[in-house]
């Protein structure tokens, strides 16, 4: 194997553009200049248009779990009662956070690979009262997609904020904050966004702004109303990560001239190809078609085989890394991200790879037969 | 199509290790130091064991062409009888610039898709008095390698010098200057030696030494009395591009760091993967496998099909750019380079866009077939 050459299909660092490593390569520039304050403004304005919203976007200088504690230091206060959807290890991580900050939640469990189910949502919100609803718009550990649309307008008829996890999602995956009634959405730069890790950016509507506001929870990093005193002057609070301003910058520069729905038919093109070879291959997929991620694949290990041992040779003879099951799933499944930087031919580097790991530790497969179906579904294209 | 996610596939200039791009983005350095001296020496030392030789290497600013014309300026007077062995384009161009110094050039011509028949090549010797012999060791523009070692021993018996052009070969495929004869062995950075273009590489034996030394045609850049000036102490004549030198210096860590038996098997295997496909395809191999080239494999268009035309689909639809042929072959083959910093997944990611471009054109294709037949040949490993 030559040094170097590695094909990274995680769910998170993902693969970052030359053009985007390029711009963050830049000199560094003052915080405190015009000229990040003219990038800060042209970031939030690019940003809008992928998150769909009107409202304040906060880009902030943490990880994708610093956000979403963001969001919730901002409105739990200790005693809030707080509904969270839970289908996999990221909902379970949103209501951990939530417990942190002192709340009483209750937690829905869907099953990890099932998808949160509205009709339960319904029931839940119609008998209890609430101050927020917390969901994940993509579930990474199972490769589920939840219906965010459908939740949020069970939510928006109650007076609960709704508290979206878009983490994973969010670049790769359609989200309409201002339509869907999403009242908080986070996301992160090391998905989708296709930036290394070190950046959360944070969505808030006016309904959360208010609750935002009035809080009395303990915060000084997470405080986005210190936040907003800065960004009203294209500023931060505190020192950003202003090479990853740089390559953000760079990054939503592609997703534009890309656009955002080439970007998502990408990833729902790519999902469908990957999911075909799988099937062709006569391996089990994890979630089920009606609401599989569009960009992560979880695929069961077969009978008698630890999915850690497929990813072990993946990795060692091809450079291939698969991210392995978390929690309960671990050995039990492996994940295959098509998320952010990533095109046909990735797809057909994790078939391909994928068949000669189970043929090298003596699964019977045949050979190119889950490349020809992932051919089939890029050739015959968009959905 | 993503921007900027692209396979390039063509013989040189062949894609770039991060590492060696990392190297060359360090701070430029001034040439006139111990700092570029030091590397100029380390550089030197370990380019010997790529070439297998105990002879000088003049590292120079130009490309791979610049690097005959140095060859062919510090040995050529007019009026020298020289002997061309062509088996292409670039044996066509060695012979060319033999004759723009004057040289009365015999092009022995073994026809393109050929290689130099050693027969032929006895008897020329035998019949007449050259004072050069020249020849390609990988002859790029048909995808065929020359045995440099037996044409080698049959010079070595006369009083001709032997130069040998070894732009994409040296790097991918074995050559020991000093056993096998050679007099002078030319390559560049763009090809094996996984670099940008601007650098060539240009060894000189004993033998050739007195030959350069006493040569009175013009030259001043070429010069090669003047470039061991500076030689000796770890210098330059003129001005070196000090961050290709850089870059260099990185790509032979990775090179002495792989091991260079491990970069032929490499390459070896690529080919062989590579043909397999193409078999398995249907499809014509423009050069036999006993002569085949380890580093760039030329297939023939189907009947009826002109080979850029299948370029295009796999530029616009995949990313993925092969070489189409060149002079008498444009449109008749065309050619994929695994060439340099590649590895197993590139001769899948061209065997499958391959496939579909094929399919997309209406050539009656087996989706997976020849990946089928790469596989196979990658999971049996090395020769």
């Amino acid at each position: 194997m030559i040094q170097d050459k590695q094909y990274l299909m995680i769910p998170g660092p993902t693969p970052v553009p030359p053009a985007v490593m390029a711009a963050m390569s830049r000199p560094i520039i003052g915080h405190r200049t015009d000229e990040f304050a003219d990038m800060h403004k042209r970031i939030v304005e690019r940003l809008r248009i992928v998150f769909q919203t009107k409202n304040d976007i906060f880009v902030l200088t943490h990880s994708g779990t610093g956000g979403m504690e963001t969001a919730v230091a901002n409105a739990v206060e200790p005693g809030d009662k707080v509904l969270s959807l839970v289908t996999g290890n990221f909902g379970e991580r949103f209501a951990k956070i939530a417990r942190a900050y002192g709340a009483d939640v209750e937690e829905l469990q869907f099953g990890w690979g099932n998808c949160v189910d509205l009709k339960a949502v319904k029931e839940k919100l119609s008998a209890n009262s609430y101050k927020l609803v917390l969901a994940t718009q993509n579930e990474t550990s199972t490769g589920v997609i939840n219906d965010i649309a459908g939740i949020g307008s069970l939510v928006a008829k109650t007076p609960a904020l709704f508290l979206v996890d878009g983490v994973s999602g969010v670049g790769g995956i359609e989200i309409k904050m201002d339509e869907w009634n999403v009242d908080i959405l986070v996301t992160a730069s090391q998905k989708a966004m296709m930036l290394p890790p070190g950046l959360a950016m944070v969505a808030v509507s006016p309904k959360a702004w208010r609750t935002v506001e009035s809080n009395a929870s303990p915060r000084f990093y997470f405080s986005l109303p210190a936040a907003k005193k800065s960004y009203e002057k294209w500023n931060t609070a505190y020192t950003p990560g202003v090479s990853l301003f740089a390559g953000l910058d760079a990054a939503l520069d592609m997703m534009m001239t890309e656009g955002m729905e080439n970007v998502y038919v990408r990833h729902r093109l790519l999902a469908r190809a990957t999911r075909a070879a799988a099937k062709a291959l006569g391996l089990k997929l994890f979630a089920r078609d009606e609401y599989a991620s569009p960009v992560i694949t979880s695929i069961e290990s077969p009978e008698g085989i630890d999915g850690d041992s497929i990813r072990k040779v993946l990795k060692k003879e091809f450079g291939v890394t698969f991210a392995g099951g978390q929690g309960i799933l671990k050995g039990k499944i492996f994940r295959i991200a098509h998320m952010g930087f990533a095109d046909k031919m990735d797809v057909i580097i994790a078939v391909s790879a994928l068949e000669m790991a189970l043929a090298r530790i003596g699964h019977p497969v045949e050979l190119g037969s889950g490349v020809r179906a992932a051919q089939q579904v890029l050739l015959e294209g968009d959905d």
